[in-house]
């Protein structure tokens, strides 16, 4: 099998002022995720790394550059899943560490359980020996601002919200096993405690060997209405491509929710695609050595990857 | 449409000694939901309100009779999902409250989320005036000493929690609205801040008006790897009869992930059935103004409403 990995850095309407950032995480991610791939790396490692590069990319509603709730904080969610054996591990609203994929991971790894939230999580990370960081260290000045506008009246936070992005990535590596990581600060000014579709398996994520993998970003508890990542694998166990899945289940999201969107897919023949309903979305993708990449809605941006390798 | 409403107390093994209660309880809150039922209220009235019979009952492992986790305390999770527009309203690891159901029935209704987690859950709780209880009243006897046994070298937790019981609730209402209810302490013997399958929404519950409604109960952490009750619905939209999806969805959670479990499910023409792999599952139901009721495979006993009144 042919390695793809395929990276979204969230789906909204994205400032001019932050798409060549977004646009160059997106593809320093995809890089990562797809060198070790080409290592003979697996699935899971590739989207747990190439959502780290995001998460420690300020450009991006996740790790550090994630949006604060109603109280100025940071919290967190992220799951990965490995579609080997439908193995999952999840964290939610986790606050002051840097990447909240990795602990997810150890959720998984170190864990009998799936999904650990808040002071929970908080405990097993120190316990896990993952260092804690200064809330401050993840708060960016766009984010700070966003806080503090949204708090004046008017302001509406679930639209604002979609400026930023939550991270995700999927893939596909040489052994045929598909994987998934999903990983945001949630919404903007939500309630403490608030917990959105990414670390609830089927919602923000999700990936089986017999069909393919899938990350979603958009409007949380939209998405969580239709539980829009195994959604999308549904209409391909019916026997749909990636992309008449996403078109067939974000269209669905909207029709039934009103809810917008963005996923990437990839089944397990390696056939990909990155869809969205919002007006943009950044993604990236590498496969046969080919990195494309886009944000608005029918761009596609080719090059080799021999020509795309950025300096880290 | 003919109100129909179904009750879960609970997959497993169900010791002899704790038999006559769960039995009486599925009967009380299945009574309890069909009276809202028969006097026109809501299937959504109708599954809250059952589910708080069984969190107020100490039989089962919801609200008062919650199982602890590894520190001795109880964290519970909840999920409720009304089928006419997808809304749902959902809590997880939340402490110190009589019925977990009601607040995520708040969730639903008074914020513009879904889930609301630990420390969040608990300040929204406070701020819509549901008061406080002191954990010891939610703590039984049995719980406490299956705990302190379970701290014992060589036992086996996940094993010995078959024996309690997550309740859980699906109806239709006479305007052929389906929605589902599911409460629970999770896990006996739990890491803080475990978060099982029961307010992922699709794992734990999902209804829609357009096929049904499931909850599930069972092992959380294989029900969450196949999202069960979406399950059961995908497999109802493709033409199956209740009890055809509910088989079908557990073998492959059988097969898939070595899990054990049951669901109780309607569909939106008011077909129902309540099916478990377990050795075991506390159920009653009430549709015709006749109630029926099992715990062990193959049985059914069948008595009209008006013979079953329990005084209340």
């Amino acid at each position: 099998m042919k390695p793809v990995i395929v990276i979204h850095g969230g789906a909204g309407s994205i400032s001019t002022e932050r798409e060549p950032g977004c646009r160059a995480g997106v593809k320093q991610a995809a890089l990562k995720g797809y060198s070790i791939l080409k290592q003979g790396g697996s699935a899971l490692d590739a989207v747990e790394e190439a959502v780290v590069v995001m998460e420690d990319n300020p450009h991006f509603n996740a790790g550090c550059g994630s949006v604060l709730n109603e109280k100025g904080e940071v919290e967190m969610d992220a799951i990965v899943m490995d579609g080997k054996d439908l193995a999952s591990g999840a964290v939610s609203a986790v606050r002051c560490i840097a990447n909240p994929i990795k602990l997810a991971r150890l959720v998984m790894e170190k864990t009998d359980h799936l999904l650990l939230t808040d002071r929970g999580a908080s405990l097993f990370a120190k316990a896990q020996g993952v260092p804690e960081v200064l809330e401050e260290s993840l708060i960016t000045e766009r984010s700070r601002k966003r806080w503090e506008h949204n708090l004046k009246t008017g302001s509406d936070p679930v639209e604002s919200q979609f400026g930023h992005g939550t991270v995700g990535a999927v893939a596909i590596d040489s052994a045929g096993n598909v994987a998934c990581a999903t990983s945001t600060g949630g919404l903007t000014n939500k309630m403490v405690g608030r917990v959105g579709d990414t670390p609830c398996i089927g919602s923000g994520g999700y990936a089986d060997n017999l069909v393919g993998a899938c990350s979603t970003t958009g409007h949380g508890e939209t998405i969580m209405k239709v539980t829009l990542a195994r959604l999308v694998l549904y209409h391909m166990e019916q026997g749909m491509s990636p992309e008449d899945a996403a078109d067939t289940a974000l269209n669905c999201m909207k029709t039934r929710v009103d809810g917008l969107g963005g996923v990437i897919v990839v089944n397990n023949s390696g056939d990909w695609t990155a869809t969205f309903t919002t007006n943009q979305m950044s993604w990236a993708a590498v496969k046969d050595d080919v990195l494309q990449c886009g944000v608005d809605h029918g761009e596609n941006e080719t090059v080799p990857v021999s020509d795309a390798l950025i300096p880290s």
